[in-house]
């Protein structure tokens, strides 16, 4: 039997060498499982899916704006219907993707191991009672996008075309993940928009009503930013850390507050970089690819050329 | 029978409330129609659909660019019935988009809401007639490119990797769209370019032939901007707006010419930003990561030292 | 006969014109083969596809990491058969896309027509070999953006979250493709990745363990650079050319080096723009938006405020 | 132009020498279109589509018994909100489908042509009404085929495998289609379920409830056949017409009855031929491969042993 | 709340009714379900799924004959990868089924509800040991209908087109699973057969090796049926149950051996129907359309001519 | 290296054993190989695809009847760009699969090994230019079943709806190809339709114009049958052959003419048996169950009665 066996193999090893290949690669995975800790026992697939994800994101959008993001067949009459519908079969790949995320983590955390399903289900609940909030917060998103873009003909358009707003849905979805307990999930929703739009957003990032990102391409918002109402920031605009705290022995310390404070009705121009935790004050307006590190007063206009006055004691910059 | 459905609900109350919250959703989502004053008659769907202009771009490139873009298998001695073919299906599919954008558009219009259909014909027949320029005008950005890069080594080369002209081929097709009257089209074929690309070029912007945009990332070129032959821009450059006039009552002012005029053969170098109604003259070339917000003379160049000497009278950037 | 085909002609020249716009298509197509010196013989296709490459880079990662990227049903204990069956159907594909690419570019070399399909054999049995040394770079990649930031939580999310490390599984294997002489497929890998990351890396560019890139959108790297091992770069920044030497004639030059060496252990900052053949010296740190035009000393950090400084001999910057 | 397109089309003349066979087809074609006195006139699609049905069917078969044939992962707790999505999608999907029919119809009957958008309307509302009868008729047949069959072990597996409640399922559709005057698509309904079952019933056949087809393949029933409560058949029975009556001119008279009448609870055995507007009183038993062209009395059992007694005097057979 | 829903559920009432034939539906639902005993509690699916058993045969016939009827771009030097990776794909997906069919049926005798997922891998380790068994079985079925058919040319056309082949693929693995205890399972597979080939092998039968099938529309042969070594049957051959015994209930007694035993080497002709626990004996022929219902002796012919001198006294036939 | 494959390969023998089976499946595939007298030397697929042929098939009946079975979407005039794009692709298709069949074939009989290019597309070239012929037999199919069926009431209800057309279309086709040289590649086509239709027509068989099988299921047609012009059958009819001629060595010898001729005008009723290279005469009716071994002289009534009367020399039936 083994003889028939290795006689295929031997007739195989021929036009690519693939069964060399196969063989050094399992050697490679091999000692990076050593490497990482990783069980040898054979086992199924630990992680999310970033395709389960997406189709579910997908359908969320649809869910939330049945008429303008749902089926192009879809009628006023049966909105509810489909919404439902829709709910019931999002929440269900979501509680599953829930519970690889949380026995994942339980490999870290070995308290946590227990009850997963239990955790699993509150958090799916708790994820459904607050998506008509986030549909009221994505509206006011669009009357700011409206309000604030001359080119904007009406608020449908830019639900339709606007990344920034496909940007902030996945936000205000991947901020509940993330407040929820399942980081790695919120992230991979974050990345899905980064992808489509080259907006990135942190999802632990905290965000008030009424934001407005203007074409978006290269926008950077960090995890630990605080942004308060009707703010309105362009495109390469950064909110980021300065540096990263180390502990005594030279790690990162992880989760301490490092990305700026923007003030309620504050206004980014384009190319504007944003580093620390300093507090853009209320009304603010940062110009155009200036480089901030340092508080900026409620109600002030900062530009390059009000910068270049005060630098006769430059601020540190890295 | 009322009862039998009353029973019915209560059973599936139970796992994710998810009767409570389709109801939830139904209520903001009636506050925010009635806020858009929208009728409360119910009926289909009113808004075009970005998948179904994703599909008509995708062949519309194929019917452009048969044996390069068009299906795998297809052969040169019978590209005519492909391409033939291909437009009848497109064309079709873009008369009920451009349908659904008139019939949309004639809510907030009344007058213009008689003869649809004929007006619709009229679009898609003028944009057909429009595609063998916009072919030749694409084969002209083409030529630039693979002259402009010293990475390229042939012109089908660029046809087939270079974002720049993916980007330039939705452009040209959404700016005859814009010109024939249905902006919102435009626009959501502009932005699916934008999401592939990172470069986002309003439709109404007006560009001349031979345009070369490379590595394209972060690219922002604004509605009003008019850009002559012959013309060269890297990454991360704005062609924006300075301010947005408002009138007596303070609302944005619509349509005014706020964004640049650059002539032909200017080359604009990475991170370059040029903002308001300026006029970059013919041949200049303008330095990466420069701010401009006033003219700047034909054949000049202008850098990032240069500015600095005149920055004695520095213009208000914001 | 002919008749009635002319009969037919007549009858449906009505709607949209279809008829007279595939005639001047047609047109407009032969002229451009006639400039280019195409033949005009029939043939098939005669270019690589960008579908094709994408399902194989999609299998690819697969292979290379199947507990993380491949199918979400597969279990540990069949990983081998997985890898290999995918191998077999990748390296066919793959084995097609080369022929096609040789052959094209033997329109333009003579005399390297010669034994195409032995040649496409051997570049693909190369390919195949290197895979393993592939997936240790990437892993010592996925270990760097672990450590080097601080919002990550696991390997494992690095892996599924990070764009940076997509770009770089693209990248490994496009600069593979290129040494192998495959430079077309090579740059379409390449922008699969641009496209879904907004990180431009020229498949020329050659890049040493522990790579990480943090956000990314925006980075440019040009053909020619040389980077060393455990470089970290952030969003925006550009490793890229400061101008293109011509011949005596005024063509480019095309394949001379003309873009940085970064040296093992340099920090990049956000929006830095280092341009032309400098060296970054090994564990330099160059702080964010400054603008490098020559260069930099082991071990130095570079910022704004310290170029200011130096600005009384500003380097010439276009 | 017309001279390019020639060019044009001398080339690809070569290698099949399509262009020849497409001008060939077209006249075929109008050869055809003349004989059946089509109009000449452009103009799109005027036939119901088998795909669209097919699809209908197949939501419909969901709607109907959504926790057996609906989504696999359905729950029963949001079963209503399914079944009011599906239903709403699929009675639009019909009503264009009915349009088509009625459309293609009144081209035959110029009377009838007026307000088709209307008469579509009412005959798909007519439709969902009835859908909760049809149910009720469906599970009789499900508890006939359990009760009848000693091989079935659950009400679930026959709802699963039975082809007789696959083809019952879409003769009961078919068969309302039919009565609200649709009969095309009625057909078309009836013969996707022949095709995968082997099963033809006309979908003029009156059926009565609890009706049980075992294997079933190489039933045929006719157009105008009555049959009663409980019947039960088996594969290969004919109820078919013995001849058809022509009127004066020859031609076939249509509509006339001239299939057989089945009373309650007979059963007919596989390959029994029952011929003409004949009666099988309530109860009887038709054995296996028995021929029939005259009426059969109320409980009697016939055999071809029992025939061939009365065969001194033999019914005439064709 | 409840108000705005209610709002929204009056204006839906429109088009075609859909909530009052959603709220019918529910009752008919809910009165089957009150008449079968289904319990009221929400659930999932409690059914294996026709499609995955679909999908299941599939790939199995492809792991089964890898050159033959797996993917076309396979190739036998790594046949075993491909094997080996579909193998264990097919085996989990079965492994789910059976779990449903096993919890399905616990449901019924509560005593087995004990331990499904053990039993269901017991089970599905048997089926994959089985699997080489069923290959060689099929070989000889192969052999058969190539020696006993002169039209066909090689055993490779006889793989590939006849319909009796694909009818034993599809048995032999449905009388294994039949043997394994998931009768419902196996039912599917010959069902999802019986709609390819209009030939209905009950999953029970038991049939020996070299089994050849002509054309088959309208086989059918019983779950007790017992056929020998190289036996060959023709269209429309019946091999059934001559009548149901009842126990002294009245009701069907299920599971008695009721249909046929055919020893080797015996040919049924087109048309012959074989009925009740009759033995045709070994070399037996059995002419087209002959009726039998007691046992033939081996080695004889019976034919229509030869039954009816017999018939002076005619076997009750019904 | 060959040791940590062995690790690999020690821990996935778990769950399934698959690796056992994987061994055992290639020994008895290696068995069927040598007993086969295959080459044992590494290839690719040699057979032509089922799937393959059925979208050639699929296409193929857009092109023939464009506005009936073509795309829903298609307009009149633009029928000929679709015809000629979709018959350039289909014939390539059909290119391919001729090549493998004749490269197939050349394995069995060497001489013809060569040229199998040439000999393809020779065969590719005529199969088109048959297509304009085969479209006109089909359209006297329509028309015969039209004024053949009561029931029918338009010829496009024929074509949509009835399965003896689509049997005829496969048939017409498997026939063409059956006369130049590729009887697999005519095979599959027809088991296509047999297994869509219950009809199995041998592609060998000579069938005249105008030919009408109603209802369809179970009807066979022998290889070497020739009908005439305007036939009609009926459901479960066998034009077939009585017995097989065996050579001296009592193998079967192929390609006799063994089944019937039926002259014009013949209708045959269901469940007929005709065998034997026997002729039915011109006009001839043979009623429903007769079995039928000799000829039938044109313009006779052949039933059962009358059938009886001569039975006092009984023919031999089997």
């Amino acid at each position: 039997m083994g003889q028939a066996l290795q006689q295929t193999k031997e007739i195989r090893a021929s036009l690519f060498g693939i069964e060399q290949v196969v063989s050094e690669l399992a050697v490679v995975r091999h000692a990076w499982r050593r490497r990482q800790q990783r069980s040898a026992e054979p086992g199924g697939r630990e992680l999310p899916s970033r395709d389960a994800l997406a189709k579910i994101l997908n359908d969320l959008r649809g869910a939330l704006f049945p008429m303008r993001l749902g089926p192009p067949e879809l009628r006023q009459e049966s909105e509810d219907f489909y919404v439902g519908h829709t709910l019931d079969t999002v929440l269900h790949s979501l509680l599953s993707q829930v519970r690889l995320e949380l026995s994942y983590a339980s490999r870290y955390h070995e308290e946590e191991g227990l009850h997963i399903d239990d955790r699993a289900l509150t958090i799916v609940r708790e994820f459904s009672r607050a998506l008509p909030g986030i549909r009221s917060l994505l509206d006011s998103d669009v009357i700011s996008a409206y309000q604030g873009d001359p080119a904007a003909r009406t608020v449908d358009e830019v639900l339709l075309c606007y990344p920034g707003i496909l940007a902030m849905i996945h936000h205000r979805i991947a901020h509940q993940l993330y407040q929820l307990g399942v980081p790695l999930l919120a992230r991979i929703v974050a990345e899905i928009a980064h992808g489509q739009t080259g907006i990135d957003i942190h999802p632990g990032a905290s965000i008030g009503a009424g934001f407005f990102i203007d074409h978006g391409t290269g926008v950077v918002i960090g995890e630990t930013a605080v942004i308060g109402q009707r703010v309105r920031i362009y495109q390469a605009v950064t909110l980021g850390a300065k540096r990263f705290p180390s502990d005594d022995d030279g790690k990162l310390q992880k989760g301490l507050p490092r990305h700026p404070i923007v003030e309620d009705d504050v206004v980014v121009y384009a190319g504007a970089t944003v580093l620390g935790r300093v507090t853009i004050g209320r009304g603010a307006i940062v110009g155009g690819n200036v480089w901030v590190t340092s508080d900026v007063a409620a109600g002030s206009h900062v530009s390059q050329a009000s910068l270049r006055h005060e630098q006769q004691n430059p601020v540190s910059l890295v």
